[in-house]
């Protein structure tokens, strides 16, 4: 399931080798821990969706069914090379031994007495932290049963996905996207401090001389006609119907356009 | 797969009731509409995002293996309840007839004359909208195309999810998930701010099939002329003149005036 697929998405093209820069050199001390994973298909999942948000190293505690496994990498799509690379660990304790920080994902328990954040927090906070050269890893758990109280324990935080407390129960496939997501957002923030670049692909705004110049085509093209029905009425319809393009911010060719489309009404039928 | 799955999310357990009584009322008014959807477990899996953050319409235009579909029934999971009231419906067109603005989910195209926003975006613009009475369509493509330029030509805007460029290929459930997460963030944001007062002299937004039928009659009325001077530039000016249109997000005397003008530049001079 889910093999067939198309982009959806695609990086805002300003900037981007310097975000995919910044994300490769943040993304390479963020990593995905899956503890004691049990379906393949779940974990190529969590590397495609890695792959999309600049994230590399993926590392599994004791999975399920071993490994390599066909199923993960028939199901990571683009996030092959990270299912190829990822490392396998007997404990969860020898898979974080290198790292600095650890988020635990799972659902908000006010029994643990640990920071509890938000994806956006996190990626926040881990992304100023691999600025800073640490490593950050992000827990999920297994399937059906989510981290143990032991995996928790190990964690510096818990991240929690804000949902509808009623439908509270996301996937880890759906959890690795919401997060790795916010991740990328992360960074993208950060660039945001930096001066924004014009957008040099933005249509020409026309200059309102020639917005103008179509309003008076129109008006003289509507006067011919019993458009503005009783005489008193006009001020305030023409100011509407002007009002209604000015709100589209109309580029030079729309403007163009218009003019034409005004036109060709108005000398009416080819025959 | 993915049959397994556990709780990782929870709602902040703070001021829940309001917020799902919040994000109920938005949700109500936010709809997903998968054009042509190809795999029922593609179906059921946006379904079950959309009950974890609060969403309950799907609608589906033209789905590949007809409906319903036992395999969309499978995946859905808590979502169930959203595929058992999902309607069908042969066209995009008649499956907006009733909503006021439309998304589509579709990478980045600098060549769309259309407004571009990111997920975050769109759903401030969304949960914003939704509180002024409007009802917002989000569009997303059959999994191995994507959208069609004339469903993109229906919506006003382009919503891309940011990726790393090189690798921006998300699936169709990867990319509901990220979407309905921000919707269900969006509502949590407004919920810390005081609520907004509803613009009660906000014009009243144009339904969609209001402003189909301006431009069925505009184009009925072009067609007569000689605007569409070569019959192979037809769709591309076509397409740019109603984009022009659905950017000033018309309201509903805006749609009567324009029809108006159109029908007196049609029927020509006085005499």
């Amino acid at each position: 399931m889910e093999k067939e697929t198309r982009p959806v998405g695609r990086a805002s093209p300003e900037p981007s080798a310097h975000v995919s820069d910044s994300m490769s050199r943040n993304g390479a001390n963020i990593i995905f821990i899956l503890v004691n994973p049990q379906m393949g298909e779940n974990i190529g999942a969590v590397a495609r969706a890695m792959m999309n948000f600049g994230l590399r190293e993926l590392r599994l505690v004791a999975p399920r069914d071993g490994w390599p496994n066909p199923a993960a990498e028939a199901m990571a799509a683009h996030g092959l090379p990270i299912i190829q690379t990822t490392q396998i660990y007997p404990t969860l304790r020898e898979a974080i031994a290198d790292l600095h920080y650890v988020y635990a994902s799972t659902a908000r328990d006010r029994r643990v007495m640990k920071p509890q954040v938000t994806p956006r927090e996190a990626a926040a906070e881990a992304v100023q932290k691999t600025q800073q050269g640490q490593r950050i890893g992000l827990l999920f758990g297994p399937e059906r049963s989510g981290l143990e109280n032991e995996h928790i324990a190990l964690a510096h935080s818990i991240l929690t996905i804000p949902t509808d407390e009623k439908h509270s129960s996301l996937n880890i496939a759906q959890s690795a996207v919401v997060i790795a997501y916010e991740l990328w957002e992360g960074v993208n923030a950060l660039r945001g401090q930096q001066a924004e670049p014009a957008l040099s692909d933005a249509p020409q705004r026309a200059q309102l001389q020639d917005v103008h110049g179509f309003f008076d085509q129109l008006e003289a093209a509507l006067d011919k006609t019993y458009f503005f029905k009783i005489d008193e009425k006009k001020p305030h319809m023409w100011r509407n119907l002007r009002a209604t393009f000015l709100r589209a911010a109309l580029s030079e060719q729309e403007v163009h356009t218009l003019r034409g489309m005004v036109g060709a009404l108005e000398k009416g039928q080819r025959k």
